[in-house]
């Protein structure tokens, strides 16, 4: 099967591009880049001297790629640019798998409040957010465009989905800190982004109002609503008078922060417990929504997750702690962002698309 | 004045030590070490070759000490080790700062399930924790030995007791999440803390535990209870009979994190607002509060503090924001772990003490 | 073919087992740890969790690795401990790959000088040391036990070994600068390879007695003896009586460094030009040289190596300047010092070895 | 004394100022910087919130400055920029202390083969290069500018000359291999300084051809001409008519690199003894050389410089070994590039200038 990568410079690219090139299933057969045009990937992406099989970023237009012979086509250009090679491709029966925001929010109010005016928001309902350990699989016959998640929210939502589903935690109080590594900012030429300025450095950033707020706290949302709705139905059997309380929108503190390292996020989540809830439901919870997930780790009692453990594979870790005094579960996180966070699940996705072993070139 | 620092290895003494040689107003009399007894200062410390004046490391014994005509006496040993010295010392009417966190806990049991059995109970009525910028100035007549804080209590304190004491903010879900750099792992030979696992590399530790709740805890708590008893005193005004409430003990979730750097801590407490308390409350009180602190800098609105402008000085940076979504405040600090967070400040609590400009030798 | 790996702790050893699990061609049925014996894989390299085949350590002797049916060890012992099990393993007719030095010197009074005595001296007959785009290709039916180079050395002798045969630079004033991450020190508990001592520091170390002085000089002597050696044939023809100039011992200046990162080698030769001798001349001995070597890039003129484009891969990168002025040239090359210097280049002796592709496991 | 600082941004300038402000006895009264005028340094340097002394950047121009009450001034412009000010300023009669390259080299000619056009060579005349420890001490009463040195060049020179000046060592087969942290670079917003690219990265750059390398060799050769005038007096006390061997331009290898760290450089000379020097003689003219510099510290047999050991520090740690098998000598020097390789140095030399403790401000 031949794919696609579109904008593949930066950081999030050139990875997926390197992913691609490795994998048994699929021929990287296209490789766009307006700044790049005309070089070989080798030139842009010194990682792949000696193995860029001849390949050249070519500056295409999405008619050109809705004509090519490829059956899948990733996106990884900035917020607000897929529009148009989105709409293109989708309309050729291309599958498409955008890595950018725009297709991640299914409230279109939410989506304009953070991102602004969307570009393209008639192809929103064939447009499926999937965090494959997350979401149903319906995705995979429903979905024509697929938009893979943010790297904060899936170390975000990998931890505290299963547990808000089974009603094993609070819905007020969540407090999500996350600490970074730089390439998450992306190769931008700004001074913040510097050598000199980021060693040593460790600082909050995009407090109160991060972009990624938006998508998380709709993936949340909707798992409240499954509890929400598991307790309706169960209570409608005993009392079925009683309307079951309807979804209310939630709202977490996250609190993104840099950290000096190049690759690599952990989180850490603090959550009241539910009444009664405890840390051996909530690690069956996880066994259970997690038993066949190769991606997921759940970590032993008094582990905790390590960046330096997951970058460079499509892990994430996961462990729980209970605090008795507060009665708070701490829940941690580790992934690398530019894996599990932005191309690797990318590529599990396509894996799962197009019904190839979910491990494949993902080792 | 002449001083003494017993326990000058590991990397608090040592900076420590550097402070102490260049203080324009002591004179830095004795260093002891028992395993570096008999080397020259710079043999052990680089940092001094050709700035050491000549000091030699000694294995002294406390009577030794406090047979000495040093006035003031630093002890940077394990927790544990201090008492034997502490005792002679302040029997011997010199004046004691301790390094450690023997002396912070006033509550014996909470030493005792923190810490483990106390070695000098005897001296904790003479004790008095003080971070100069928080701690009420009777404790320069009062004490005899000082207990110099933590170095992620001093993160977390400076930000939220203002704020405790003045009713702005809840005393419950308080979360605060901590990155420190590996100096604050102490200079031990073990495999944690090598280069290659600990580059690039981030993670949470010490989770629901850290024996730095001790003091955390029981110093928010007199926060919170110079709160109520404020409240009580208008009440009585207004109602006689009414009596206040209590101060309850406090629980707050601490999560620390190793970061991949040296040294630096950067600290972010999220926490609900009280009823009708808003962001120029908050910075107008943090501006009374440290409106004469040198040490403490209120960064403006929307920036936040970066441990990488911080560590080499004995300042902490905070900034507050306010989030209407959740209601919480997000408090940030930075500081250089082993400067406002141990040697510097206790230098500063020297200072202060002893009569001196409370920046001398801290510039 | 079934493979085992002998001492699998420390860094190369970690290494090597997470390529030999995803080799496509060998299984990896043996590994052994004294000190792990009976973890599990994933326990003690977390990059393997969830992915190490449910394999575990065990606590082998020489004996019942010599009576399994793996066809292949690799040994990843400290020097000096190989022996006993090199000594089984060949008798046994298994093939054996030593990644330390005990193998690697031809000359035993070299080898005792600076490693002591050779535990095995009688298998040194059955020995190569085989860097596989220097070494002849006779050692694939020659050898009965292979010696894999040492990191530093693979990074001097990649650039220069061609270069002596072609006679295109001296034999003298040779001058080897290298810059190694910390992982080249081995995962060591000692107070000097702790985060807080080598982050932010850079030290030359080793001067003029490093024990891989041993094989270099050995290696670049035989390319100066094919030098004469040609050499001397031409001269036969021309003048039959002129004896040829033997071989002399080479001596160089290595100076290793240690810098502030995990993993690669960057190093800088200055040797001068043989008279005559031209950069495009260099170039061109270079292309025919490494023509057919897939894991040796050259460079492009101005270009210069970067560990950060070589690690993760099992690449060398080298490239040329020449100096006018003092007619020198200045040779350049970054490899991955676990990689190209230690595990993949065993993995590419063992695919050559045993007929594989010989990137088989190593894009 | 009050003195200025022209163009105080970057990171020279900005240690700079955080050095004038703290020195004990001059008054830091002028800071420009186009960029920045009318911002509190505070501002631009976070080092320096709560300390900046209310200074503020102005924008001034050239004749302003020269009817000021300054009497000496630091530019800290980039090369070529200097001219207009240097011009009015010594008109003026201010001392002037130049950090960039413009007075460095003596000779027209070269300076224009490396740097272009001179903008005021009438100048040079009047112009002193000083490194304190290696510049006979005239410069104090000739000078009406001085050039400060660059960072390589002080690394190079500070163990080479005084070698040279004693005929210990060869004037060929000079290789000189350095390492710098990214501060080196300067602070500009370009993709190969971001800390993505620097992170785990080492890399040589600008061999053969470092600007450096003008004053570097112009220094050298002048202290091998010291030598071949003594050799030629002693010379003429027995051979009256032999004339003395002229200086001959030297030429040396200087192969710089990036380092993954902040600050700091570390050198590694190697270079042939001359016929009968021994290491012992080495260090006796060390010794004698650098007996009375605070800032060189002559380290014991057996040690390296480690740039961590220096950065923060004026000082330069020096280093030599022996290689009886090369008969080279192997030095090494370890110092901060921005404080004894830029801003410390400046410093330095203001107060031999004006008559102030050599060490003040520079603990």
């Amino acid at each position: 099967m031949k794919v696609g990568v579109v904008g593949a410079s930066g950081y999030t690219g050139e990875l997926l591009v390197q992913l691609l090139i490795r994998h048994p299933a699929v021929e990287l057969a296209v490789v766009t880049s307006r700044a790049h045009a005309g070089k070989p990937l080798s030139a842009v992406i010194p990682m792949l001297r000696g193995a860029d099989r001849g390949l050249v970023f070519v500056d295409s237009d999405p008619a050109a790629l809705a004509a090519s012979d490829c059956a899948l086509f990733f996106l990884a250009l900035p917020h607000g640019a897929a529009a148009t090679y989105a709409r293109a491709l989708v309309a050729a029966g291309k599958r498409v798998i955008d890595l950018s925001a725009d297709f991640r929010i299914a409230d279109l109010e939410t989506y304009t409040r953070y991102y602004g005016e969307h570009q393209a928001p008639e192809l929103l309902p064939h447009a499926r957010y999937v965090l494959p350990e997350i979401t149903a699989p319906s995705w995979r016959a429903q979905a024509k465009l697929v938009a893979a998640p943010g790297c904060y929210p899936t170390s975000i939502l990998v931890p505290l989905v299963p547990l808000l589903r089974a009603g094993l935690v609070s819905r007020e109080h969540i407090v999500a800190n996350s600490f970074s590594g730089v390439s998450g900012a992306g190769k931008k030429a700004e001074e913040a982004y510097l050598y000199v300025e980021r060693a040593e450095s460790a600082k909050a950033y995009g407090l109160t109002s991060h972009r990624h707020l938006a998508e998380i706290e709709e993936q949340l949302s909707l798992a409240v609503s499954e509890w929400e709705a598991a307790l309706a139905s169960r209570a409608a059997d005993a009392r079925p008078a009683q309307a079951h309380k309807t979804g209310q929108p939630l709202a977490i503190q996250f609190n993104p922060h840099l950290a000096p390292m190049r690759r690599g996020i952990a989180t850490t989540i603090t959550v009241p417990a539910a009444p009664g809830a405890s840390l051996d439901a909530l690690r069956a919870v996880w066994a259970a929504a997690y038993a066949e997930a190769p991606f997921v780790q759940l970590l032993a009692e008094g582990q905790t997750p390590d960046t330096a453990h997951v970058v460079g594979t499509n892990r994430i870790d996961i462990a729980a702690a209970y605090d008795p005094r507060t009665r708070n579960f701490v829940l941690t996180s580790a992934e690398d962002n530019l894996l599990k966070g932005a191309g690797g699940q990318a590529v599990q996705i396509m894996n799962l698309w197009c019904g190839f072993a979910e491990t494949a070139g993902l080792a």
